[in-house]
C-alpha cells in the first residue's frame, strides 16, 4: 500500500532554469512594460560593449525600436555591434540556454557575469510574441549566417529553427527581439535615457539610436582610446572561504597545495605558499584532490597571519577621471564638471574594486533638464539626479536599496552650498569590480557593503568641496559683476561733474572700470 | 587558423543552477549574518507547516537553534515537523537538488513555490562550514532513516554521504543544518521575531522554540482547526498568455483542442470551449501538439468576448477573521483588535487572490513592544508596526519595495484619529494567492500589481475606521469617567450641605452617581 508520503510525493519532478525563470521573468527585470522594453535593450548593449572590448574594438553600436503592425505595444528591437562575431556552433547556447557563458567562471570585470542576460531577452521576446529571435553573425571572413533561435522551456536548450549563410564583408552581430506587452516611452525609465547614460559612463563608445517615430540619435564616442582588454584577475586570498578553496583544488591543473596556492591565487609565491602550508600544518606536497575542508580552513585562516601584498588591481577598468570629463561634457554640456578615479580599496577583506564620481553643474544637469525632448507622460522633477553605474553600466532601477543612494543620502549637501531639491546637477558614480555585490539577477541595485558605501561617501564629498568652491567663485563673480554694474553706471557722471567743478578736462576713466569689474579686491 | 572569436569563445561552458546560486547567494535572501540565519529558520519553517498541511495534520513544529564549539558565529539548525515524512529516494532531490519539487508545476496555495528554499539552506550550510545536512525522516511505519546529505554544485545533484536507518516510533521529518558566519539576535530582523509574526498567521501551528541560550518559547496555537487541504486550481482562461496555453498544450492528456479548454482551464464547459473555438476559427478537433501560436493568440483573445464565471476561488486559502483574531489575541493581548477577510479579487485579468488585515490597539502590539524581550542590539521604535504575510509566511526584508508597504503608507492616518508614530498599533497585512508576484528570489517583497494595491488599501481602511470607532468611544468612555469622577467628589458635598440648609435628612445618592457614571446623556 503507497503510504500519505508517497501520494504526496509522486509527482515530484525536476525544472529547467529556463522553466524557472519563465515563470519569475520579475526576478531578471522584466515587471512593467517600460521596464520590461529597456532591460532587452540594456542586455543588448552590455552583451555588445563586452564583446567589442574583449576584442579589444572601439564599439560602434546600433540600437533600433519599430514597431511592429503599428501595435501599440508590439515592438522589435535590434542591438548590432562590431565585435569579433559569434562562431556558428555556440549560437545555440549563447542565445538559447540559460547559465552558459565565458564570463561566469573568469575573474573578469565586465558588464555580463551571469549567462543569462541575453537568453532572458530571447525567452521574453518568445513568451510574449512566440517569436524566435534572429541572430546574424559574422567573424569576419566574408561568410555570415542568420539564424532563427528558440529556447526549448523544458530542457533550457537552444533550437535553431532556420539556418542560412551568405557571403558578407561584416563583422559583428545583430540581434533581433520580438516582444509584445512592452512599452516605448521617453521617460526616466525608458531606453533613450539608458542609452544616454551608457554614453555618459563609455565615452569611448559610439552608439546610434533609432526610436520607434524614426527619430535618429548619435552619442558619438567622446575619445578614441579603446579601454585595455579585460584581464582574467586570480582570487586574493584574503577575499575568499574555505569552500572557494576547495573547488579551485577541484578544478585545478597544479598537482600539489603548493602549486595550487600559488598558481590559482594572486599574491601568493611558491615560497609564501610553502609558509602558509606549514603554519596551516598541511603538507604542501599533498594532492589538490585530497585536500579537507578542515584543511582548507586552516589554510585560510593561515593566510590572515602572513604578509601579503594587497589584491592587484590591473585588472580593474576604471573609465579614467579624464574620459569620464569628456564624456559628461559631451552629453550635459555643463558648466562645471569634477570627476574623479579614487585609488583601489578591498571589500571582504579581498575583492577589490574602484569608485568613480563626477559631478556636473549648470547646462543640461540635473533632473529637470535630463528628461529633455520626454514625452508628455515623463516626470518633471528638478534638483539633483543621481546616475548610478556599475562596471560602466547603467543601474535604472531598484534606486532605493542601492549602495549608491545610500551614500549620495548620507552627505549633508547644504555643507556643500548644494540645495539637492532645485540645483542643476547631476552626480555620477561607478563602481569598477569582477564581484560587483548586487541584490538581484536583475543587476540593479548594489548591495550596502560597508567599505563600499564608506568609499563612495568620500569620493562625492571630495568631488563636492570642488563643486563648494566653484559654486563660491560663481558667486563671487557674480557680485564682482553688480559692483562693476554700479560703478560703470555712476563714475561716468562723478568724473564729468568732478572735472567741470575742478575746472579740468574729464579723464578717461575706462581702464579704472575695467580694473574694478576684472579683479578681486577682497 | 583560429579566429579571434574562436579564441574568446573556447572557455564557453555550461553552469548548474546550483553554481549560479552558489555565487550568487544573496539572491535566495543570504545577505548579511542575522538575515542568513532568519532565512534558514523560514526556509525550514515554511517547508514545514506546508508539509503538515498537505499531508492534513496540525502543524507542530520545534525550532532549535544551538551554538557549535561556543563560536560566536557558528550555529546548528534544527527545523522539526510531524508532517507525512519523506520517502527515501526522494531525500537527494529535495535537499540536494535545486529546482526539483511537486509544486513548481502545480496551481496550489502554498508557502514555498520555488523549489529552491531548502536545497539553499544545504548549500549555504556546506558552503560555511563544510559540513553536510543531516535529514531524519520516517512516514510513520516504525523505521526511521537518518541521512547526511551534500550538494554536488557542478552537477545541481544531491549526494548522500552516511545513511543509518533504525526503528522509531515517529512520523515527520528533522532537517539540521549547521552554518557558520551567521549570527543570532533578538532583533527585528531575527528567528525570534519571524516565529512570532508566523504564529500570529498561523493560528493553527504549534511552534516550539529553543534559542541558543537554551530559553524555551512555545507560541501555543490558538485553533485546532485544521486549516483545508490545498487543492490544484486550474489556470482561468483570462489569466493566462498565448505561451501559457501552448505549455498546456505540449503537456495535456487531452487529445483535442476543446479537450484540451475545457480540462486544463477553470470555469471552461465543453460547449463554451467549442463556442471558442468557433469564434477563434480554430477547430475544436486539432490535436493540441498541433496548436500553433496564432492559434493560441486567437483563442485567448476569443476568450475575451465571451462570457465566463470568475476565476475560482476555493482554492485560496486565506486565515480566516476569526482565527486571524485569535492569533492576534493570543500573541499581542492588545485592548482591541479587528480583522477581516475581504472576498477573492483577481489581478492581470485572471490571477485570484485574497487580502485580509488585522488592526490591534495597545497591549503588546506596536513597535515598542514588538520587540519585547529583545537583546540590547534592537531598535526602539515606537508607532504603528505593519507585519507583511504572503500566504501566512511573514515578509520581513526589504519592506520598501513591497505593494503592502505603499498601501499602508498612501493611507491618511490622521482622518481616523491615528498618530502612526506612537500610537501602539499592529497593522497585519496577508495575501493569499497561488501566484503570489514576488520581487525576487527571496521571496521578501510584493510587486505592485495596481489591483493588489488597491485592494489592501481598501482592507486597511475598513479596519482602520473600526479602529477608529473604537478609539472615539474609549475617549468618550474617558470623558465620562472624569466626568463621574467630578460629580462624586461634589454631589455628596452639596447634597449634605443643601439638606441642612433644607433642614431635612440627607438624602441616599449612590443611586444617583451610579446613573451619571454608567450612562451617557449625550
Amino acid at each position: 500500500m503507497k503510504s500519505l508520503a508517497d501520494e504526496l510525493f509522486s509527482d515530484f519532478r525536476e525544472h529547467s532554469v529556463s522553466e524557472f525563470f519563465r515563470r519569475n521573468a520579475a526576478m531578471l527585470g522584466y515587471t512593467g512594460k517600460i521596464r520590461s522594453l529597456t532591460t532587452i535593450v540594456h542586455e543588448g548593449v552590455t552583451n555588445a560593449i563586452d564583446a567589442a572590448e574583449e576584442a579589444g574594438i572601439l564599439p560602434k553600436i546600433t540600437v533600433m525600436i519599430k514597431r511592429v503592425n503599428d501595435e501599440p505595444e508590439h515592438f522589435r528591437i535590434i542591438i548590432e555591434d562590431n565585435a569579433s562575431g559569434i562562431p556558428e556552433q555556440y549560437l545555440p547556447d549563447v542565445f538559447g540556454k540559460m547559465l552558459a557563458g565565458t564570463k561566469l567562471h573568469r575573474a573578469m570585470q565586465q558588464r555580463g557575469q551571469q549567462g543569462i542576460g541575453i537568453s532572458g531577452c530571447v525567452m521574453f521576446g518568445q513568451i510574449t510574441s512566440g517569436k524566435p529571435a534572429t541572430v546574424v553573425t559574422s567573424t569576419g571572413k566574408g561568410e555570415a549566417v542568420r539564424v532563427d533561435v528558440m529556447i526549448d522551456v523544458d530542457k533550457n536548450q537552444g533550437k535553431i529553427i532556420n539556418k542560412e549563410k551568405f557571403k558578407e564583408n561584416w563583422r559583428g552581430t545583430r540581434v533581433e527581439i520580438e516582444a509584445k506587452e512592452v512599452v516605448y516611452m521617453r521617460s526616466r525609465y525608458g531606453p533613450f535615457n539608458y542609452l544616454r547614460m551608457t554614453a555618459i559612463a563609455n565615452p569611448h563608445a559610439r552608439i546610434t539610436f533609432v526610436e520607434p517615430d524614426g527619430t535618429l540619435t548619435i552619442f558619438e564616442n567622446a575619445t578614441d582610446k579603446i579601454p585595455e582588454r579585460p584581464k582574467p584577475m586570480p582570487l586574493h586570498p584574503w577575499g575568499i572561504m574555505s569552500d572557494d578553496l576547495l573547488i579551485l583544488a577541484k578544478r585545478t591543473k597544479a598537482r600539489t597545495i603548493s602549486g595550487l596556492l600559488s598558481t590559482e591565487l594572486s599574491r601568493v609565491s611558491k615560497a609564501k605558499a610553502d609558509e602558509v602550508c606549514r603554519l596551516a600544518n598541511v603538507s604542501p606536497e599533498k594532492k589538490p584532490s585530497e585536500l579537507t575542508w578542515e584543511e582548507a580552513e586552516k589554510i585560510i585562516s593561515a593566510f590572515k597571519q602572513v604578509k601579503l601584498l594587497a589584491p592587484p588591481t590591473s585588472g580593474l577598468r576604471p573609465i579614467g577621471a579624464a574620459e569620464l570629463e569628456n564624456g559628461m561634457r559631451q552629453i550635459l554640456n555643463p558648466e562645471f564638471v569634477y570627476t574623479l578615479t579614487r585609488p583601489p580599496k578591498v571589500y571582504r577583506g579581498g575583492l577589490p574594486f574602484i569608485v568613480e564620481v563626477g559631478i556636473a553643474y549648470g547646462g543640461n544637469a540635473g533632473k529637470t533638464l535630463e528628461s529633455r525632448g520626454e514625452n508628455e507622460g515623463a516626470e518633471g522633477e528638478a534638483g539633483m539626479d543621481l546616475i548610478r553605474f556599475a562596471n560602466r553600466a547603467p543601474l535604472i532601477f531598484d534606486q532605493g536599496g542601492c549602495a549608491i543612494t545610500a551614500a549620495a543620502r548620507s552627505i549633508d549637501w547644504r555643507r556643500y552650498g548644494v540645495d539637492i531639491n532645485n540645483a542643476p546637477l547631476t552626480l555620477f558614480v561607478n563602481i569598477s569590480s569582477a564581484y560587483v555585490p548586487y541584490t538581484s539577477a536583475g543587476k540593479q541595485s548594489i548591495a550596502d557593503e560597508p567599505e563600499i558605501v564608506n568609499e563612495i561617501r568620500t569620493a562625492i564629498m571630495e568631488a563636492a568641496r570642488e563643486l563648494k568652491k566653484f559654486l563660491y567663485r560663481r558667486l563671487r563673480a557674480k557680485e564682482r559683476q553688480e559692483r562693476a554694474g554700479i560703478f560703470e553706471k555712476f563714475l561716468p557722471v562723478v568724473a564729468r561733474k568732478a572735472a567741470r567743478l575742478a575746472g579740468v578736462e574729464e579723464p578717461d576713466i575706462k581702464p579704472l572700470l575695467k580694473k574694478i569689474a576684472g579683479v578681486d579686491h577682497d
